[in-house]
């Protein structure tokens, strides 16, 4: 085997951890001597072993001579755990092969130097592995580097681009199946987000129920902070971590949303600042639920990553809510075109799956 | 193998007359003797062999109490070619497997009672293998029954259903693949039918062009006859087939386009009728190439059988023109729901080929 087949083993150990390594980004690694693969690891959460530390236990003298395929480059600071590249190090492994420098401050190229300072051979991959490993850690990695969580825009339209009928209603536009994958997403992420007239209009739980899996934080923007106290989400705050961002909510209504159980965040207007404040909370991997206003002014902003459409094979009409809500551009060339668009049949939806040019 | 297995090889045989058989059905038949298949035949086109016919040619001798499977009844009538019924029986075929029994009123029974008579044993399939045939032959099925073409609705439109930016700039939102897709469509159907709005606004061509095939008959619906006799369709009336059916053409401008090589029809205001003119001349299988006010208006009608979309990953926005012009209802279920949607991803646009409900 080639170095690119040792590493998709290691991409598909990584993906065991999604959702569960939070703030900590997925790693696998795979130590393979004389052909064998004799460790394998995974990040598995903040405080327990790194992927490189598994494979290494689970090799144990075997490690002496191998080569690491990892999926990050090695940490080389003392966190919650010590650092991975001194017990590679120690183990006596030969080369190490990564996908990706961990951009992380703290490492940043740190791994890779005391490795090499150690005598031990380091490749960094390029091309398809590369991309590979910046897409698996997406949400930490633009975290790290910009201070802002990754933002996927999760929505269900109908093939003329409506999110609901004229009367606001809205169920069910999608399919079963359909619902049950946004399920499935909302335990993969940190948070989901929503706008207070969402909140306002449907009264959503944001909660997983139709999978196994963890609820996710559920985050509230809304600048005026008029997020009624009869809203499920605030009703229902002991259930799941519940934040309202805000920039002019009375601090009367502060105070009865505190009280039932609900953080309340300050920013100063400033969409950007926002989310900003919520990276610094390590909420990384933000799965957007609407509205459109909240869309679109994100959109605008540049701080939509990726989006998760699905599309109903359905046709509404003019005159209910739209998908987005700016002004169409007067040619097709200036319209907002998504890149690496990859759909697929869901139920009788289709999921697109695409990411945000420029984003 | 069993019947549905041999019916199935008869199928793919009258998919390769698909877009040259017009205005008669498709169909495929196969002649199997002791398990082997002995005689294979498809209807190429009007005036030449049908598909019966063509298989018992090929099996000569040995068609002598074999077993013939066709996707349709055979003829008993006399049209450009003899009855086929009784060449089966003058062939002394001892069995007879049918996937559909044929509505033409020249037919429908009459070929089985034929067989039956000559004390040939007849099966006519249920099930699959008749939504197939039924499916095969949707067009000439509902011309022969109804008097009305079978219409598909083709349009590319963004995620947010809008099928052009503020300015009416429609080039280009769907992909290459999917432009060259529609051209195929264009050589399979009989003709292509669009809005004289269209007309004045894009000055389409309708040809095939990105692929092999022959053109298709070129419909224009306009009740004013509003069509510029500097249109492309006008101008280039000698390349292929143009019809414009109209309400209140001035007379003058008939001939002016009379003498441009249109075709001029004319109905009494009901688009119900302008189609139903269209199945006299034989134009059983038309793709509805827009705009949204005529396939709004063919909607509301009832008259369009299934739609062919391609969605582009491509935001537009609010203001532009819109896939379907109908108010938007005020629930969900009230939409227009599509049934049997079947979606594949062509290029990075997807295609969504579905029937419509009631239609």
């Amino acid at each position: 085997m080639q170095d690119e087949q040792y590493m998709d083993i290691a991409f598909d150990l990584a993906e065991r951890g999604r959702g569960r390594t939070h703030p900590n980004p997925r790693v696998g690694a795979v130590l393979v001597r004389d052909g064998q693969i004799v460790g394998r690891g995974f990040h598995r959460g903040p405080g327990t072993a790194h992927a490189e530390a598994a494979a290494l236990a689970e090799a144990g003298g075997k490690a002496r001579g191998a080569t690491l395929y990892c999926t990050l480059e090695p940490c080389a600071h003392f966190g919650r755990t010590p650092p991975c590249a001194q017990a590679v190090v120690d183990a006596g492994v030969r080369r190490v092969v990564a996908a990706l420098q961990d951009p992380d401050p703290r490492v940043n190229g740190r791994g890779f130097a005391l490795l090499r300072g150690a005598g031990i051979q380091v490749t960094l991959l390029e091309g398809r592995a590369a991309q590979l490993a910046k897409r698996q850690n997406a949400p930490f990695l633009k975290a790290v580097t910009r201070g802002l969580p990754y933002i996927t825009y999760k929505a269900a339209h109908s093939l003329d681009g409506k999110v609901a009928a004229a009367s606001g209603d809205a169920r069910w536009i999608s399919g079963e199946q359909s619902r049950q994958l946004v399920h499935e997403m909302r335990a993969r992420a940190d948070a989901v987000l929503v706008g207070a007239g969402t909140v306002r209009r449907d009264d959503p739980q944001l909660t997983v129920r139709l999978c196994e899996g963890r609820d996710p934080a559920r985050v509230v923007l809304s600048a005026s902070g008029d997020v009624p106290l009869a809203a499920t989400l605030v009703r229902e705050a002991a259930r799941a971590s519940t934040i309202v961002l805000t920039v002019t909510m009375p601090p009367a209504h502060e105070e009865r949303l505190l009280a039932a159980g609900v953080r309340v965040e300050r920013y100063g207007g400033d969409v950007r600042e926002a989310l900003q404040r919520l990276a610094t909370l390590h909420i990384y991997d933000v799965l957007l639920e609407g509205g459109p206003t909240l869309a679109s002014d994100l959109f605008a902003a540049g701080l939509v990553d990726r989006v998760a459409f699905f599309v109903a094979p359905l046709l509404l009409g003019t005159g209910a809510l739209e998908l987005v809500g700016w002004p169409a551009p007067g040619s097709v060339a200036a319209g907002l075109r998504l890149r690496a668009p990859a759909w697929r049949q869901v139920g009788e939806d289709a999921l697109l799956e695409a990411d945000v040019e420029g984003a």
